[in-house]
């Protein structure tokens, strides 16, 4: 287990004073990244994505990186840049992510989502710890890194995705197609959070995704439900029944194989959920459910880390308005996304799901289904060495050992730079836990993006006294 | 059985004199009052009811109609108007509504539904059918023989409502307060449409109805699926779960009690049902669906005609956009109705509905149920001579005896005439069976408005030698 008692905080003084007489323009820098809406899954922000990938490649030009280069992908582009002068020391791919997710519903925002400001030591924004903070840190731990000392410990290669947020659709080609620039000794990832109260963790359990759109259809169009009602199927109502029919009361998925390829539990795992210090009922009051409902037999944080989910991420059809329309609709739509595990493959659970609404769907409605992304569940080892080395890193900065965690999220890029450049990836991220990824009011704390900087220049350090060859 | 064979036409010889002469200017009349937005659902829309109940006014006092009063009801406003000198005739009270459903999904309209055009034939605009035409067709027939006859052969009270397709609301008080100068000896309704195959049609059955819509919500804000799916509940399944327990899937509803007062089907009432002429498979392929559902034991015309209904007139929650959002939504919501019939009460079978959805409603989230609006279900006897006396207005003008008819629809007035003013209702309606009511590009035969003015005539003419007292 993690051991998260104190440790004694290890100062780079010349860094340190490069980071106080920068700080105005590096908070500046931040804000400007932000103030883009760089929202990969709306066609209409396409050109801002664009902005902010051309926003990242000038900054890191500016601050030393070399062959910097905001690359087509056939989608929204990637920002690569390297400095490569580190002679026998490792190579490290960096990455992270600049597009953000939509932000409806806004009118719950205090503040416009992109209109970045700093409140009570946060900084509110779309993005902000989702995950723009990581691009803002490594670029200006690299900065201060080449300011103070004009080299980096090591090799650096950074990828900094615009698709995260709508299921990197491009990236695996984009992979493929630049294998040989992208080798190194092993991948970064910093698009993770911290565990619940800040405290620091190293991510080890990411989960997977399918997304899917379910749409039914009935009538040609609305029909007036007193002239039709009760001789045809109606598309809301038969989409509310196969929905219902894919989980059950019991909150465990109904469809047959679904859960084959989970990696059980060992009791070892058990006792790691077990001894992180986590409040269940702090943690329900904090997000407002009158009870905590999942799949039996499972810890909240078990059902969290490490059980495949079902869930209705949207659902609409017939009439949204004030008041009665007496219609049945014409068709009715869900937008439904699985959480995987290891070793759950997507393909393998689209197809299982897919067989299953087969079997489900009412004859007397029609229904189709569009694929809207997925990604590979991962794990990552505690013992490797480059875990380890991101371990003392944080430690050295924030004074405390990490906690070792999985986390109920999806970075699919870990799976793929494990299949395709054939790299291990070490998760390295300083969110907060509670950070409202996704939701109205995201947030991040100022102070884990100025102590995350530094403990970002000390892992470098530490990597560079790896021998990973 | 309706006989539905050929009839000679009787031909009023000045009557159509006039209807010539002044044809223009009739068509215009109707296509002024399809240009008011009066949609009675949507708040923002009321200067445009008042502004049509204003519209009906100013005609009605044109044409020679008496004491004509926009009267406030604390909702849209009743148009009264009256004649009264036809001394030792009978009194007949008219209805009618001037508004009309929302509009959307305004994209699929072939024109824009408050401009009416005329095609093929049909006048095409959002009330052209339901139920503009027979405010205006009564005003016609009326100025007609006020202009020809310088009388009216009965005496006439004109009731025209402007929430009728918002449930009625403020109906029932306005009722009770002018319960004396509502006097009469039965009650016409003009609101009902022919029969498949526009074959001239009385409706003797109307289904009831009660509207309610169930919110269902979760956590205080949307939540990233990753981050908390697998141990808290999702309200847009939980909706699904609640609304697929409503109704099984053989068509019929599992609320225990539902079925309770509906009337039985005798045998003469199935026989009357099996005469109907109807081709299932044309009308199948009319609304496109892919196959007939519904309660199992009924034939089509059965299902809509003399059983209850549960069905989603809408449903929305969480991401309805373009591409991937991973989000638990914090609320999900349906407008869910019922169509009753004989002998179903809506305070009734709300409380039974109630009373299910609070047992199978899951205790991880919180739901309430706003009601918004409710109907009786009516049945009016073939036998009463101002039934009898429609019959022979319609095969004198129309040229065929009309079928008797149980609609699917609901007119909640008739049960407000019968149990406030103690009158017998006639529901005497000319729109198209499949004239799109409620959906886009609704539209009405003008042959049906033509003739049906010369019907209304007949019908007063053969109401004046009715002995009802």
């Amino acid at each position: 287990m993690a051991d998260a008692s104190a440790h004694p905080i290890v100062r780079d003084d010349a860094l340190e004073e490069y980071l106080a007489r920068t700080a105005d323009r590096r908070l500046e820098s931040y804000k400007a990244l932000l103030r883009i809406p760089s929202i990969s899954g709306i066609p209409a922000h396409a050109p801002d994505c664009r902005a902010a990938a051309e926003f990242i490649a000038a900054d890191l030009r500016e601050i030393g990186m070399e062959h910097v280069e905001v690359c087509e992908t056939g989608g929204h582009p990637v920002v690569y840049g390297d400095w490569l002068h580190a002679a026998g020391k490792p190579t490290v791919l960096l990455y992270a992510h600049y597009d953000v997710q939509p932000v409806d519903p806004v009118d719950l925002w205090e503040s416009p989502p992109f209109v970045p400001v700093v409140k009570e030591g946060r900084m509110l924004a779309r993005g902000s710890s989702d995950c723009k903070c990581h691009i803002a840190m490594h670029a200006r731990a690299v900065e201060a890194l080449l300011a103070v000392r004009k080299a980096l410990p090591i090799n650096l290669k950074f990828v900094f995705e615009g698709e995260e947020e709508s299921s990197s659709v491009h990236l695996d080609a984009w992979l493929e197609a630049n294998r040989g620039r992208l080798q190194a000794d092993f991948a970064a990832i910093s698009d993770t959070s911290f565990f619940e109260g800040n405290l620091p963790a190293i991510t080890i359990g990411l989960r997977g995704l399918v997304y899917f759109q379910l749409d039914v259809t009935g009538s040609r169009i609305d029909l007036h439900s007193g002239v039709y009602g009760g001789a045809v199927d109606n598309p809301a109502n038969a989409l509310c029944a196969i929905v219902a029919a894919l989980k059950g009361p019991d909150g465990r998925v109904r469809v047959p194989g679904f859960y084959d390829d989970v990696v059980d539990l060992a009791e070892l795992d058990r006792q790691a959920f077990a001894a992180l210090p986590f409040d269940q009922e702090a943690y329900r009051e904090g997000i407002g459910v009158p009870a905590f409902f999942g799949e039996p037999g499972f810890s909240i944080l078990e059902q969290i880390g490490a059980r495949p989910t079902l869930d209705v991420n949207g659902i609409w059809g017939g009439f949204e308005g004030e008041g009665a329309k007496t219609i049945i609709p014409a068709h009715a739509h869900a937008k439904i996304s699985c959480r995987l595990v290891a070793n759950q493959e997507p393909e393998r659970i689209f197809e299982l799901i897919d067989a299953y609404i087969a079997g489900v769907a009412p004859k007397s409605i029609r229904y189709s289904i569009q694929r809207l992304g997925d990604g590979r569940p991962s794990l990552t080892p505690i013992d490797h060495p480059a875990t380890q080395a991101a371990s003392r890193a944080i430690e050295s900065t924030f004074g405390v050992a990490p906690l070792y965690i999985r986390d109920g999220g999806s970075v699919p890029v870990c799976a793929s730079f494990e299949s395709i450049l054939g790299l291990s990836t070490v998760l390295i991220g300083f969110a907060p836990a509670d950070g409202q990824f996704h939701a109205p009011n995201e947030w991040m704390w100022m102070s884990n993006f100025e102590t995350g900087i530094r403990t970002i220049a000390r892992y470098w350090d530490e990597v560079a006294g790896l021998k990973l060859r």
